[in-house]
C-alpha cells in the first residue's frame, strides 16, 4: 500500500536528515560525517520499532536491527549501506550533494538511490507495520554498514562474529536499479570487482622538459603506453588467462535480454554517448552484465593546473578496475594482473601498485520462494509484472551471504538508471519511494505465506 | 673580479629579497605577487644607477633600465625574466619555495637559477661598476619581463613599440645552464616549442563502472589509446611530417659533443633514471640540443583523490609539448599535429584543444666578437676555458630580438644543469652566483673593447 499524506511527509523529513550527514567513506576527510551519520541510522532504527546494535569495527560502524517477533514465520536479513560514493565533481552539482532538494518529482542529494534511499524504503515499511499493526509477517534484521563504497573489508568479521543474531532463511538487498521506469525488476547475478591503484616512476625528479626532453623517459608517457595495451581492438581485455573461468551466457538469459526491447541508440543518447563501444560480439546488455571488463577509473601525473608548466614527470598514477563475472575468482585475477603488469612495464620503469578492494561476482536462483515474493510484492506496488535482469554493479557482501551465512539473496531494485548514483546530481524520484515502501511491504506479507 | 665579502653580503640580501616574492606568472591566483615582484624589480634597478621604465601590458609589467652614457662604446641588451614557475608540488621541498634559505653552499628556492639569480650577475656588474668608477665600459639596456614562463606573449609588442630605445649592438641572456661545474659554455642553439592542452570527452558524464562498464566508451581509456601512438618503438614521433625542416646535425656540433666528455651512466644516476631513453641513433646531447621532441607535461581525468571511486570518466585532459628545432615552424607544427589529431581521433570522442604557447628556435653564431668577450669574461671569472654547447631550452624571446630587432643573441648560461630549474628545491650555488657577477663584469669590459 502507498502511505497516507501525512505519513508520507514524515517519512521524507526522516529520508532528508539521513540525506544530510556527508556519509563518504572513501576519503578520511569525511570521517566524522560517517560516524555522525551512523549515530543517525542507529537512533532511526530504534526509533522505528528495531532492537539496535552499534557494532565498533577497525572502520566504520555496522548498525544491526532486529524484530523477531514472530517465531513461527521465516527470517529476512535486509542489507543496505549508509556511506556514499564522494561527492566530487563538487561544481557539477546544481545543488549542494548534501543539501537535499526535491524538484519536478526527484529528490536529489549524494545517497538518494545509493543507498539511503532504497534501504529507508524498508526501514519505512518495518516501522509502519509495527507502528499499525504491533506486529510484521516475517522476522527481519536489518544490517545497515559503512563502508560499502569502499569494498565492505570489516563486514565479513561481523558476519561471523554475529552469525546467531543474523540467522535468517534469505537476504534481501535494494541496491540496484529497476530495469527503467515502470519497468519493476529482480537482478538474478551481480559482477565481482578487482580495484586496483599503480604508480609508475621513471626519474627521482619532475625534469625540465627543455634541457632533458629527448633522452629520458617520462612516466605518463610510460604509462599511457601501458595501459593502452590492456585491451584490444575487439574491447576485449588482453591479461592472459582473463576470461578462464567465464561462464557461457546462457540461451535462457539471451532470451530475457531479447524480450527487454533495448534500443541501443536511445541509451546512447541517455549517456551523451556518440557511439557504444563494447566487446565484439555482445549485446550490450550482455556487456554489461555478464560479461567482465577493464576500466581506467582515474588517471593522473605531471602539472595538472592552470596554464602551462615545461616538466619531464618523474612518476605517474592510475587507478584501475575490473569487473568480474561468474565463476572468474577475484584473487586469480589479482595474480594474472601482477604477471601482466611485471611483463609489460618497461625496464626503464619501476612500478608499484597494490588492490584497494575486492569482491566476488553473485548469482541467485531465480526460482527461490523469496524471489517470488518480491515478484508479488513489486507487482503489487508498480501494478506491472517484473521482469530478469543482471547487474554489472558489485555488492560484495551478497557473495559474503552465501560464503558465510548460507543465504541466498533477493536483488530487489528500487531505484532507476538514470538515477545518476556515483555521479552529480543523484536522484530517486519520490514515485520510486513511495512504491519501494509499498513494494516492501507486499514482500514481507508475500514471504510470511510462504509455505515451509 | 669576485666582489669584496662586504659587498657580497649586501648583493646576497638583495638577491633573497627578490626571491621571496612568489612571481608565478601560470597561475592567476599569484597576480598580486607578480606585480609586487614588478614593483621591487624596478625599485632595485633604480637603485642601481639605472634609468628605469615601467612597461604596462595586457599581462605582467616589463620593466626597462638603461645606462647610455658611453656614446662611443657599443651597446649590449640584457634581458630576463622575474617571473617563475609553479613551485607545486610544493609537498617536496624541504623549505618554502618562496623562503629562501642557503645550504651547502646553495642558494635554494623558486627563481634562484630561473631567472633570478642570473639576472642578478649582470644587475649588480652594472651597479658596481656605476657605483665604483661612474661609468661602464659599453652602453646597457636590462630588459626583464614578467611572463618568460608563459610564452613572453606580450614582449614582442613592447620590442616593437620600445624599438628606439632597445637599439643594440648584441643581446646577451643569461638563462641557460653551464654544461657543468666548472665547465662554463657558450650556447650556439636554443629549441623552440609548441604547448598545447587537450581534451577528450567520451559521455555528457561520468558513468558508474558497474551498472554500464563494458558498454560506454570510457575517456580515459581514449586519451591513453590516442597519446600511446605519437611516438613509434625508436622513440620517433609520428605526426606526418614532423621532422620536415629539421637541419642535419654538422659534424662541427658532432665534434663538440664527442669533446664533452659525456657519460651516460653518470646522466643517468644524476635524474634518478634506471636507464636513459631517447630516440634511436642519436647522442643524449643531440636528442636533447639538436632533435626535436614530444612530451606530456600534465595528464589528468576520473577519480584522483584518496581511495576508490568506480566511475567511468566522460571526460580526461592532457597537456603535451613539443621542443623543436631550426628550421621546424611552430605554426607549421601546430598545423600537423593539429592533422594527426584529427586522424588519430575514434569517432566515439569529441577531442578539443588549444595552443597555450609557442615559440621559435634559435641559433647563434660562434664566431660574434660578442660571443668572443663572453668567451674571455666566462675565462676570467672561472679561470677555465669555456666549451660550446646547444641547449634544449626555449628562451622564447631569443628569436624575436633577431626577427624584431635585428640582434644576434649572447647566451651566456650561468647556472648549472643541477639546479632543477622547473623542480622542487630549485637552487643556484654561491659561487656561480659570485663568479656570474665576475663573468658579467668582464664581459662588458672585454666587449668595450671590441674594435668596431
Amino acid at each position: 500500500m502507498i502511505l497516507p499524506a501525512a505519513e508520507w511527509d514524515v517519512a521524507l523529513q526522516e529520508l532528508i536528515a539521513w540525506l544530510r550527514f556527508a556519509s563518504v567513506s572513501a576519503d578520511p576527510a569525511y570521517r566524522h560525517d560517517v560516524l555522525a551519520c551512523a549515530a543517525y541510522t542507529a537512533d532511526l532504527m530504534a526509533h522505528y520499532g528495531l532492537s539496535v546494535t552499534r557494532v565498533e569495527t577497525p572502520g566504520n560502524p555496522v548498525i544491526i536491527g532486529t524484530w523477531h517477533g514472530a517465531p513461527q514465520a521465516p527470517t529476512v536479513l535486509i542489507y543496505g549501506h549508509y556511506d556514499v560514493q564522494p561527492p566530487d565533481p563538487v561544481a557539477l552539482w546544481h545543488h549542494g550533494p548534501f543539501e537535499p532538494v526535491i524538484q519536478d518529482g526527484q529528490l536529489i542529494a549524494r545517497g538518494a538511490s545509493d543507498n539511503k534511499g532504497q534501504i529507508f524504503c524498508h526501514l519505512k515499511a518495518i516501522e509502519y507495520g509495527l507502528r499499525t499493526t504491533g506486529t510484521l509477517p516475517v522476522n527481519v534484521t536489518v544490517i545497515i554498514e559503512g563502508e560499502e563504497e569502499t569494498g565492505s573489508v570489516h563486514l565479513p568479521d561481523v558476519l561471523r562474529s554475529y552469525r546467531d543474531t543474523l540467522t535468517a532463511d534469505i537476504a534481501l538487498v535494494s541496491d540496484t536499479p529497476m530495469l527503467a521506469e515502470n519497468r519493476p525488476s529482480l537482478c538474478t547475478s551481480l559482477r565481482g570487482l578487482v580495484y586496483i591503484e599503480l604508480t609508475l616512476t621513471t626519474l627521482s625528479g619532475d625534469l625540465h622538459s627543455g634541457q632533458h626532453g629527448g633522452a629520458v623517459p617520462n612516466a605518463i608517457g610510460a604509462l599511457v603506453t601501458l595501459l593502452s595495451q590492456f585491451k584490444d581492438s575487439h574491447q576485449r581485455v588482453t591479461i592472459p588467462g582473463f576470461y578462464e573461468g567465464v561462464r557461457p551466457i546462457r540461451a535462457e538469459r539471451s532470451a530475457e535480454i531479447a524480450a527487454l526491447g533495448f534500443n541501443a541508440d536511445t541509451y546512447a543518447a541517455s549517456i551523451g554517448a556518440r557511439e557504444l563501444l563494447g566487446e565484439r560480439g555482445f549485446h550490450p546488455y550482455e556487456q554489461r552484465w555478464y560479461r567482465p571488463t577493464f576500466d581506467i577509473n582515474g588517471l593522473w601525473g605531471g602539472y595538472t593546473l592552470e596554464g602551462e608548466k615545461t616538466v619531464i614527470p618523474a612518476q605517474a598514477h592510475a587507478k584501475v578496475s575490473m569487473r568480474l563475472v561468474a565463476d572468474q575468482d577475484p584473487d586469480t585475477i589479482i595474480a594474472s594482473f601482477g604477471r601482466a603488469i611485471e611483463a609489460m612495464t618497461p625496464s626503464y620503469c619501476q612500478v608499484s601498485w597494490h588492490v584497494c578492494s575486492k569482491a566476488h561476482p553473485a548469482v541467485v536462483d531465480p526460482h527461490h520462494p523469496a524471489v517470488t515474493a518480491a515478484m508479488t510484492g513489486l507487482q503489487q506496488a508498480f501494478g506491472v509484472t517484473p521482469v530478469f535482469q543482471g547487474e554489472g554493479g558489485t555488492i560484495p557482501i551478497v557473495a559474503e551471504f552465501k560464503r558465510l551465512l548460507g543465504l541466498d539473496t533477493v536483488l530487489m531494485g528500487l531505484n532507476l538508471p538514470e538515477d545518476r548514483i556515483h555521479a552529480p546530481n543523484e536522484q530517486m524520484s519520490l514515485a520510486n519511494i513511495q512504491r519501494g515502501i509499498a513494494a516492501s511491504m507486499g514482500f514481507l506479507e508475500a514471504y510470511g505465506k510462504t509455505p515451509d
